[in-house]
């Protein structure tokens, strides 16, 4: 268990402030993306004092750092329905799902921009996407284990690939993947697996 | 041939002018990012007149459009190896040359950021890969007239799943995909297309 604030008393005071920023700083990132963000303007809306934000997140960098955490602990955990394709479909279908929310869908949008020209954000997303890869590997270790997939498979490669096609669909079209193209890339990443890409 | 204007007398003044403002607007994007852009800015710096420039380009959006159309008329024509997973493999490896390169992989980064709060950018960058895409789907239709895919393998899409490893990786952890990233993105896309995940 962290010590760090925000964390500890998870019914307490700072667990109903921390939740009050983070949900008004989600809204303002998907609504106006990472450029709309302005601690006082998030103080003010989630009506908490100017002085806690300030001395709790710093910087609108660390606002953002603090919400992809927070999406990180709060996102689902991972399907087991006994086949690695399955396992790799019910994946799919929650990425398709996050992207396809219009809140959650812009609110991704928007911290990936800010990623590309801010290190803090982009140390964070990476970590954000670390926690889901480490949440669905054992879906791949197992399909290893039950020798559905060859012995060496990187569990991490195979959830990343599943993931891939969506957000790359999404970011260079502006298109959000319907389940069409869910089912595809879960299938995609399967076959590349089974074939043995994903070895080493 | 088209009559808008930049696009006749290839050697001419109009010419010359778009190429040095596209080389100044790529410069300030790669460095500074789409926020560092401003019309005035870039006719100092290609030393181009500021009424031309508003004249021709009217916005930065406009501006943009233009860098992308421009850029998917230079980029490279596909190469031919004889077999579908060298032609994907070429394909990947120009991806992600494209991406590594300095000037360019901050270029791609600006843009996509751009794209996802801007319509018009959005849809120059739709463009861009529209033009990519068609001009590396041959490659799928005659591995499919080969015998080496399966009839009705949709080409656009084996071409997408090549790319779309190579940009989540960039973009979702900032970092430049190396070698064998590429070459895991072409031969994913070949197995699952063998496996007939991009038919119909």
């Amino acid at each position: 268990m962290s010590a760090e604030p925000g964390t500890v008393r998870p019914g307490g005071r700072t667990a109903r402030v921390r939740t009050a920023v983070l949900r008004v700083a989600g809204d303002v990132l998907a609504e106006e993306g990472f450029a709309g963000l302005d601690l006082a303007d998030v103080a003010r809306r989630a009506e908490v004092g100017k002085t806690t934000v300030y001395r709790r997140w710093g910087s609108v960098t660390g606002l953002v750092a603090d919400l992809l955490a927070d999406m990180a602990e709060q996102s689902l955990p991972r399907e087991e329905t006994g086949s690695v394709l399955g396992d790799l479909r019910a994946n799919a279908a929650l990425v398709r799902r996050t992207l396809a929310d219009p809140r959650q869908g812009a609110l991704f949008r928007a911290v990936i921009a800010a990623a590309t020209c801010d290190a803090r954000t982009a140390q964070a997303l990476r970590r954000f996407y670390e926690v889901r890869v480490a949440e669905w590997a054992p879906c791949v270790e197992q399909g290893v284990a039950r020798g559905e997939l060859p012995v060496g498979t990187d569990a991490g490669a195979v959830v990343r690939a599943v993931s891939a096609p969506l957000y790359y669909q999404l970011l260079t079209t502006g298109e959000v993947p319907g389940e069409p193209a869910a089912e595809r890339a879960a299938r995609a990443a399967y076959a590349a697996a089974v074939a043995g890409v994903y070895v080493g």
